[in-house]
């Protein structure tokens, strides 16, 4: 173990140096011990954010009553085109937020599926990582049962991800309707080039379905200019919009009108309260609506892409890289000699907003760590999962949480500890 | 027009032996002028919600962080129960608060049919009203499509709704997998028999799924006692838990462990971070659960079914078919002689919450209603809705509300006003 005040690991300078510093007090810190590293998972409260639940709940449900819903009923289309424009990439019309990722992820893969296969009803095939996100996997399964399809899985590499061989192989037979792959994996962080992936799946007739879960408000995305056909996300990782906010979905403009929502509930339609007998679906991707929109998560999502465009996301991108790197010299450093290794990419542009460290003990370390005021998380089978958030995390953060990692690996504090694993932390 | 100061019509008496006057304060109320008759749109504020979401948001969300999963995660089985042992007779394990009633619809529906067609091929058709909410009639034909089945619309009783005898003719060709009504239809109001209708559907051998949108809190359910196998509804009318708060929806114990979720998303596995390759369904109904649940709502339906809760469903019905009557009676003093006629069962035991009064200048009276401080909603084509829920609405609101109705139709103000339909109110 090197000693650990070598001066290229001293967070000082790189925290004085850092232009999101100015932003740290935005969101609400209760605990000034905490080093909180799994803003992956739940974003903080912006305090922006807190108040304007205040308002929406104490002064316009309570005080508008349903007269509320003259302006609520705009928050889907219009805090999804915040989004599009600030994050994602996307020009107006074509991002909503709403329901869920598994929810929208269903919807627009039976969409896509449909439409390919009227077009050629060879193409029913569903394309995805065979490491990809359970629920996504499930989803996608299910997804392409409903509309007749099938799902072929494609083994990644564990640290990179989808290789282009690989997706070539799979694209080969001429018979996929949609790929969908996440665009950052949510264990190894590994970063897929969006616009070339989206390029070879269309060189080969299939649409693409990103999944942008790990990926928005960490990573710049381009949808329009890559020309992305479809999209799904969700807003209480990185978008700080808190526990079970609604997701999101792009559907590019010149594809939304020739597709179907499998779900076609009533804020779907192109007069919610027309109430015609036939239903007309509403122009773009409000079509994809469903049921009543989630007032209280929209305003927050509103509220959290308004804090990220603030900062900026190419800035984002910049200091979470150097935040990452900054954590995997501390791993280097001080862990790997305690039995850690790097499972995510080590190059920073081929790298999302988290960061994937390997050990046989990484339940119990996990649940150690809480003891320590450290919170990350694990994922099977034995990775321990860190996030350095550009927004709330500082370099000394990061120092101080490697720090107690280090220390009560060397404290052996975790073989105290049962090895069940946690529903969360 | 008879004398407003009929003995007969006064509110006093009725407030005075009101049981429920007591619980009055309970919700917010900003605008003492304001005589609100569309709870049944969307419920008034509780006071203890407002205080419960910001504990929610700022104490868990913004202090425990990720941690708070280990509480909030059991909240869609927990609200679920609760909302099931106090308003819908259902024991637990077999209600669940998530998403919309649209995207709720929609599985168990498709999960209804796929069940039926696997036993009997032949059994592939949906049955519902053909003057059902619009959403409803679109998601059931989608669901029934994305099965391979159709859907089958039987044509209602204008004010009664649904026959046993047009339910029969329907039922008759033996090829029906699920009957999907609502128990209390969104604009007659009337009320159909749970139990007998439940019981007509299981001799020809269909399953029943009970759309209870404008019955669950209205009116007392009783799932479990009539054998129902199905039912969804929603938290944002009666149940008083804000705008686009999440749904429910219901599962007979004995039937769920042979449905499958169309959309099996993490939070319907058996445990959501296991993350095995296969998916394993939750036990129950939570094997319906997809996404991450909506915490904030979720805390908003339980602090909504307390209140219902101490109130009590017998006594909610009492009052509120007091207060319809009540109602009823003030429009056939007061608004029959201006044009109006009752469009509602007159039958108090065959009608939910609400009261329609039809009137062909419907859509300019509900704009006139909100200039005078009175709130309903107006359904086409020319249906005035008022609900006098009984938590909220005393009898001198009613008597205030319709007094402001007749006054303002007998001043013409209405027809000052242009007859644009108004999104929602």
């Amino acid at each position: 173990m090197r000693d650990v005040d070598d001066a290229h690991l001293d967070p000082a300078p790189r925290d004085a140096a850092n232009p999101l510093a100015a932003l740290r007090d935005r969101v609400v810190r209760d605990d000034p011990g905490l080093v909180y590293l799994d803003g992956n998972s739940l974003g903080m409260l912006p305090v922006a954010t807190a108040g304007r639940l205040r308002t929406v709940i104490d002064a316009e449900w309570g005080g508008e009553l349903v007269r509320g819903w003259q302006h609520w009923a705009a928050l889907p289309a219009s805090v999804g085109d915040q989004l599009g424009s600030a994050l994602l990439g996307a020009g107006p019309g074509q991002v909503v937020v709403c329901d869920t990722i598994s929810v929208n992820l269903f919807k627009l893969a039976v969409a896509a599926v449909r439409h390919a296969s009227a077009g050629d009803p060879h193409r029913t095939v569903v394309v995805t990582d065979a490491a990809n996100f359970p629920s996504d996997r499930y989803v996608l399964a299910a997804a392409a049962q409903a509309s007749g399809g099938s799902l072929r899985t494609v083994a990644p590499d564990p640290v990179d991800g989808v290789t282009p061989d690989a997706l070539a192989a799979a694209l080969a037979p001429g018979d996929v309707a949609v790929v969908s792959l996440q665009l950052v994996d949510y264990r190894s962080s590994a970063l897929l080039d969006l616009a070339s992936v989206t390029e070879q799946a269309h060189r080969a007739g299939a649409l693409v379905l990103w999944e942008l879960a790990h990926a928005a408000g960490a990573v710049p995305i381009a949808l329009d200019e890559a020309g992305a056909d479809l999209a799904v996300g969700c807003t209480y990782k990185y978008l700080n919009a808190g526990p079970g906010a609604p997701g999101f979905l792009y559907v590019r403009r010149d594809l939304a009108d020739r597709l179907s929502s499998p779900i076609p509930g009533w804020w779907g339609a192109a007069d919610p309260f027309d109430m015609d007998a036939e239903y007309r679906p509403a122009a773009g991707a409000a079509r994809f609506l469903a049921g009543s929109p989630a007032v209280p998560g929209l305003v927050a999502v509103e509220e959290g892409v308004r804090l990220l465009a603030e900062a900026g996301i190419d800035t984002l991108r910049t200091v979470g890289s150097d935040l990452t790197d900054y954590l995997i010299d501390l791993a280097d450093a001080w862990l790997v000699p305690l039995g850690f290794s790097l499972a995510s990419p080590r190059e920073r542009r081929r790298r999302g907003g988290h960061v994937v460290l390997a050990h046989p003990e990484a339940y119990r370390i996990g649940r150690a760590m809480v003891a320590r005021g450290v919170v990350g998380d694990v994922r099977p089978p034995d990775l321990l999962r860190l996030a350095p958030v550009p927004l709330t995390t500082s370099f000394a953060d990061v120092r101080e949480g490697m720090a107690r990692i280090r220390d009560l690996v060397v404290a052996q504090e975790h073989l105290a500890l049962d090895d069940a694993r946690d529903r969360v932390t």
